[in-house]
Order: structure tokens, then C-alpha cells, then sequence
């Protein structure tokens, strides 16, 4: 966030987006699709999760994603091999993605497929570990990732985005050999400021992890379903 | 930059920024001073960086650094280490440090130190590869890193730093050998955007390529210098 900003300013900011996130999870709700929030400085190994997700994933969920990058489709391309729709949204200089840029790609999500086959949608945010924590997009859960090649401190200084995180994914433990880097620590320092996140070490190389990561999307798809299901009733 | 913006206010709050930026250089230069704005992802091994600089060069040059960090005082307190006196600045919710926070850093510097003794001042910036690059600080350089550990993409995928810098260091190559990723297509992806930079592999943990980076500065810092002689005659 730009601390230049004017504090009304920002507060009115901050309230239109929350309400545009409010209306893109009833529309996803009403679709039975569970949403998830992906975000990580760059170069944390979200796209490649994203590939091995797909692929793992493909035979028991229907799954979609949005894609959002400052320019290039370059990550979208990559998700489309395996043959999931993908919605990309370039943000320009934009540095997250916000809840309008995200209403954009759900109605053109409509347009192209029957959103009432699908299970769950991945948001891929723009790398960033500050900015994309402030905007909510219309998600059930937030998923942060941190590279153990980062360093063990990032959680403590950069907080926002480790405490608003459902689920922390440790990546890049295959490296770890060749690292001095203590993930314990990590742990410890993302408990600090966040009890309650689902905390997985995972590897997209060597597969560490993964199964792990799956199970918590299972449960996560589940308890949005069944939560809808009670809305319903 | 967050797009939801007005563009009028952007462009008031950009110039805004500006007008500040060149005051600080104004008062940099004044006191003889060169300054170099360090920018990267968070863990890209800025404060490694400056550590290894700071130790290497300070029987030759007079420095400072001014260090920025959303909270903490993590980075400061290893940089103080070996005496280098250091100005921290918390930006808060703030994902990068603009012109008017580092001028309150110099406000400090000069209170607690002789400016006109130091030769060279760093400002380290929040970890964030969109934001920092659209606000001037009143640096006569950029400086990016890019870890070889984020891919080979992030150019293409985050143009403006890499547009921006004037030099660029790519850290970590001592992780070369475990990782798939080609150096040289780093800095083709560079060149395709940046013909001008300053490009250098380093590594803070070997060694490799400091030498380089130091010939660097240097030769700015000689640069700096001498225009500022010329404006004076």
C-alpha cells in the first residue's frame, strides 16, 4: 500500500474493493466453486505448484484459473498445457491483482465455460509479498508461499501476508542441502504472528509435501461446499 | 502502483515524489555524497550484499545506509554490525520507500553525522519488485538484484525494475549447479528490455563477481564526483 495515500482515501479504497470481493464470492458460491488466493514475492514456485496441482488433481476436482501478471501470458501458457482454463489478466503497472481486475475474469470465465461444472478456481496473484495481502479478490482461502532460498526472517518482516495466510507453503525444500537455512525457524517465526494457518514443506521437484497440500485443498473444497449447502438449507 | 488509482492523483502523487527525489539529490550532492537505490524481490540477498560491500570497501570509501523495511529492525542491526552507521526507516503498510521517507533519513544522517566526511550511501528498499521502481528516492543509481533461484522469466514478467536499473546484479550463482536455469537467458531477457545496464553474476557466499560489482561502484562513485565538481565550476 502506498502510505502516500490519504487515510480516507485509502479507506474508501480499501471498502470498494472489499465490497467487489463480497460480490465475486457470492457469484463463485453460487457456482459451488471453492476459490483460493495464491501469492508470493516472485520466484517463490507458484506457477510450478500450480502445473503439478493440475496435473495430481485433474482426475477428482474440475479446476480453473486466474491468472494475473503485470504483462506477458508467459504463466498462462504454461498452465494451459494440461489442458485447465485459464483466464489471464494482465495488471499493467499494477503491482496485485484487485477485486474488479477479478469480476473481469469471472465473467469472461462464464462466457467461455459452465461454471457450474467446476470445483475450484486458483487465483495466481502477482508477485508480490506486500500489496496483494491488502486486496481481497473474493476468496475462501488465502495461500501464501515462501522459498526457503528467502530466508528465514521474511515472515517477521513482512507480517501481513503471513498472518493473513490460511495455508503457508514452505517451497523449495529439495534446496535445502545447499542452503543454511533452518525451516524449524521459519516455523517459528511464521507462529508468531499466525496461530492458526496450515503450515506444509513442500517440494514441486521432488514431490515432498504434495500429498500433504492435496489433502488440505480436499478438506478446504469440503468445508466451502458443505458451508454453501447449509446456506442453502 | 495500485491501478485503482485516479490517474490525475497518480500523476500528482508521482510528481509529488519527484519534486522530493530531486531535493534529496540536490542535498546528496551538496554534501558530495553518491547514492545508490538497492532494489530487489524479498531474499534476493540485498543485505547480504551490503554486508560483504560494506566489509570490502571501507578502507577506501566513507559510507552510510539508509534501510528500509516495512517493520523490524533486522536488516539495520546486521548492517550496524561492522560500524557502518545505518538510518532505519519502518515504512508500515508502506511497500516501498518514496522520497519523503528517505529525506526524513537524511534529516537524522545529518543530525547524527558529518555528511560531508561520507562518500557513498546505500538505500536498501522494501523486498518488492514492482512498487520501488516507480518512486525516485533522490539516488544518482539503481541498483536491481534477481537470485538466480526466482527463474529466468522475471524480467519479461516485472519489465520496469529491470527497464529501470542501472545495474544489475544476479546473486546466488553459487546455487548454479542445483537448479535448471540458464544465466545467459537472464541476460538476454535483460538485454531485450535494457541495453544499457551494467550486468553482473555475483555471489555474496563464494565471492564471484564482487570484484566487479565493486569496479562498479567506483566508477560511479568517481562519476558522480567529478560531475559534481563541473556543476560547481
Amino acid at each position: 500500500m502506498h502510505q502516500t495515500f490519504d487515510a480516507v482515501l485509502e479507506m474508501n479504497l480499501l471498502h470498494a474493493n472489499q465490497a467487489g470481493a463480497d460480490a465475486n464470492r457470492d457469484r463463485l458460491d453460487r457456482w459451488g466453486i471453492t476459490c483460493l488466493n495464491i501469492m508470493s514475492s516472485p520466484g517463490s514456485g507458484k506457477t510450478q505448484l500450480l502445473e503439478e496441482t493440475l496435473r495430481s488433481l485433474q482426475a477428482e476436482l474440475r479446476m480453473a484459473v486466474i491468472e494475473g501478471d503485470m504483462t506477458t501470458q508467459l504463466d498462462a501458457e504454461r498452465l494451459r498445457k494440461g489442458g485447465t482454463p485459464v483466464i489471464a489478466i494482465n495488471t499493467g503497472r499494477a503491482c496485485h491483482l484487485d477485486s474488479k481486475m477479478v469480476a473481469g475474469g469471472l465473467h469472461q470465465f462464464e462466457h467461455e465455460q459452465q461454471p457450474e461444472a467446476f470445483d475450484l478456481m486458483f487465483v495466481e496473484n502477482v508477485g508480490n509479498l506486500v500489496c496483494p495481502a491488502e486486496f481481497e479478490v473474493g476468496e475462501h482461502a488465502k495461500v501464501a508461499l515462501l522459498s526457503i532460498t528467502e530466508g528465514e526472517d521474511k515472515p517477521l518482516k513482512y507480517p501481513l501476508m503471513f498472518r493473513e495466510a490460511d495455508c503457508l507453503l514452505i517451497t523449495k525444500t529439495d534446496l535445502a542441502p545447499y542452503l543454511e537455512v533452518d525451516i524449524d525457524k521459519i516455523v517459528a517465526n511464521v507462529r508468531q504472528i499466525n496461530s492458526r494457518a496450515a503450515i506444509i514443506s513442500v517440494s514441486a521437484k521432488t514431490g515432498e509435501g504434495l500429498e500433504d497440500w492435496y489433502t488440505w485443498i480436499r478438506q478446504t473444497v469440503t468445508a466451502c461446499a458443505n458451508r454453501s449447502i447449509a446456506q442453502m438449507v
